[in-house]
C-alpha cells in the first residue's frame, strides 16, 4: 500500500482485506470476516451481547486521539459493557462509515487499536460494515459468554451490601478538562490524565473476580459514578450511599484542576469513560483490586455522607454536549 | 409523550424507555433492553453474527422513506445476512446516531419498523446505543443460531452445482431509479418498485430452506447478482455461468425502465438491496420457492451464456455512490 492511499482509492473490499488481514481469529472463531456473518463457537449457557456507537466531534476528536487510540476506546466502551454482566467477552464486530479521503492508514491503525484492546481479554473481531460517509463513525458490537455462571445485572442490590469500585475515577474527565483548555503543561500529571482519557484501561478481569466472589449487582462506570449508582439504585429499589472519605480524588486530580480551575471531587463523581467498575457485594470483604466506596441501604437514590447532591449528575448523550 | 417533543427533549434515557416499551422479547432473551448488555440463550452449537450501519442521505432519505420502512430496512438487510448463513436471527442489536431536533416520533417509528421486521422471523431487539449526532446513523448487529446445522459460507461451491435465486432481483433498484428520476407517475408497476426499495422483503425462511436442502454455498444478493456470485466463485475458486433466459426482467421492471431510459436487465445483474438471496444447490432439483440462474463449473469469475460482461458489476459502497 502507497502512503497515499485513501479509503476512496483503496475501495471497500481492498480496504476490508487489508484490515482483516491484520485481526487474528482465536479459536472460538468457526469463521471470521469475510463471509455474510460470522461464526462463533459458544461456551455453556447464555450469551452477553452489546452495542455502542462513537461518532467523531463527538466521542472523539482526530485532533486530540491517534486513530490507534480511538480504537483502544471504542473497544474498550463495549468490552468493558460485557464484562460488566460478569462474561468474558468473545467477539467484536465493527461497522465503520469513514470519509473517503481519509488516508487508508486511519482505518488501519483505528483496526490495530481495535484488536490490541481484544487481546487485553481474548476477544477477536470477525466481522464488520465498511460505508463512505462524511464524518468518522464507528459501531461496535460486542459478545461475551458467561461460561455456566449467572448474568450479574443492576438489579441485585440489597440493604446491607457494600459498594466498591474497581479502576480510575474521574482520569478521563480530567483529561478531557486538559484537552478542552488547550494547556500545554507537560507535567507527568498532565501526561497521565491525558493518557487516561485518550485510552481508558477497564480492568476487566476485576469485573470477573467480584461477579465469581458473588456481587449482588455489577456495573460499567461510562457515565459518571453518581449517575451509574443511580441506575443499579433505581434497577434494585435501593438507596446507596457514598463515603466521601472513600472518594477524596487521586493528586494528579488535584493538580489538574488546580490548572485548569475546575472542582477535582466532581470529576470523580460525575466523569465518565474511566470505565471503572462498581459493584455492591454482600459483605464487607472486598475482592482483590476493589475498594468499599459505601453502602446500600433501603430508601431510593445515591448520596454522599447522607447528602443528596444536587447538579449535574452525569453524562447524558443528548443534553450535556 | 406530546407532539411537539424531540429526541433532544426527551433525552437519552427518556426515549430508550419509550423505545424499550414498544420491544416485546422473545423466549430466547434472558436479559433485554436496560442493563450493561442483553442476555441471550442459545441453542445447540454456534451462534452467527453480522452488522450493517446505514448513513443518512446515502442508504437512506427521509424524503423518500418513512421511519418506518428505514427501520423495516434496516432490520432486514443484517437479518438477511444471518440467513444467508443457514442460520435463524434471533437478535438484534441498534445503535442510534440522532439530530437532538429530530421530531421524537422518528425513532419510535424506526423502532416499530425494526420490530416488525425481526418479527417474520422471530427475532427480538435486545440492546441498542442513542447518541447526538448532526446526522441519522443507523448501525444494526444481528445474531443467529444454527440448531446443530452446519453453516452454509460462500466456499462450498463445486463444478456441477445448479445456481439458483430466491426473491427479488432488480426491483429495489427500479424503485431507486424512479425516485430519483422524481418521476411522478402512478401506475401499479411504479407503486410496486417504489415500495420494494423502500422496503425489501427477503424471504428468510427460503434461506433456511436452501441450507437444510444441502446448498453448497449461500448468500444474501445486497451488491448485485453478478457482484455477489462474484464472491462466491472467488470463495469457491470456480466459475459461475448464468443463463440470461432465466433472467429475463420482470414486466414490471421493463416498464420502468422505459419511463426512465434505463436498461431493466442491467437491474437484475448489478442491483443491490433486494436482499434476494443465492445458492448453489448439489443437484438439479430446486427447493421450493427458488429457480435456476445457471450452473458452477470449472474455472474463475461470472460469465452470462458463457460470455464475461464489462462495465459496472455491482455496488461498492466507496466507489459508486
Amino acid at each position: 500500500m502507497g502512503n497515499d492511499d485513501t479509503v476512496g482509492s483503496l475501495g471497500e473490499f481492498g480496504l476490508i482485506d487489508l484490515i482483516a488481514a491484520r485481526l487474528p481469529q482465536g479459536q472460538q472463531v468457526v469463521i471470521g470476516p469475510g463471509d455474510d456473518a460470522a461464526v462463533l463457537r459458544t461456551g455453556d449457557g447464555p450469551i452477553v451481547a452489546t452495542t455502542d456507537l462513537l461518532a467523531e466531534g463527538r466521542h472523539f476528536r482526530r485532533a486530540w486521539s491517534s486513530a490507534y487510540d480511538i480504537g483502544r476506546k471504542a473497544a474498550a466502551q463495549s468490552l468493558a459493557d460485557v464484562a460488566a454482566m460478569g462474561a468474558r467477552p468473545t467477539a467484536l464486530l465493527v461497522a465503520l462509515a469513514l470519509p473517503a479521503d481519509l488516508p487508508a492508514d486511519w482505518p488501519l491503525d483505528l483496526a490495530d487499536g481495535l484488536r490490541d484492546e481484544c487481546a487485553r481479554v481474548g476477544a477477536s473481531i470477525v466481522g464488520g460494515d465498511l460505508v463512505r460517509d462524511g464524518a468518522i463513525t464507528i459501531a461496535v458490537a460486542a459478545l461475551g459468554e458467561l461460561g455456566g455462571h449467572d448474568p450479574i445485572t443492576r438489579r441485585g442490590a440489597r440493604p446491607g451490601d457494600t459498594v466498591a469500585v474497581a479502576g480510575r475515577l474521574g482520569w478521563s474527565a480530567a483529561g478531557f478538562a486538559l484537552l478542552e483548555h488547550e494547556a500545554s503543561t507537560r507535567t507527568a500529571a498532565a501526561d497521565a490524565v491525558v493518557d487516561a482519557h485518550r485510552r481508558p484501561q477497564p480492568p476487566y478481569d476485576l469485573a470477573m473476580r467480584a461477579a465469581r466472589a458473588g456481587a449482588t449487582a455489577l456495573i460499567d462506570v461510562s457515565d459518571g459514578l453518581l449517575q451509574d449508582l443511580g441506575h443499579v439504585a433505581k434497577a434494585s429499589g435501593v438507596a446507596i450511599d457514598l463515603d466521601s472519605a472513600a472518594l477524596v480524588p487521586d493528586p494528579e486530580l488535584v493538580e489538574i484542576a488546580a490548572s485548569v480551575g475546575a472542582d477535582p471531587t466532581s470529576w470523580v463523581l460525575t466523569g465518565g469513560e474511566d470505565h471503572a467498575f462498581a459493584a455492591c457485594l454482600p459483605g464487607p470483604l472486598m475482592p482483590d483490586g476493589w475498594r468499599r466506596v459505601g453502602h446500600v441501604r433501603h430508601g431510593a437514590d445515591v448520596t454522599v455522607d447522607g447528602r443528596e447532591l444536587t447538579g449535574t449528575v452525569g453524562f447524558d448523550h443528548f443534553r450535556t454536549l
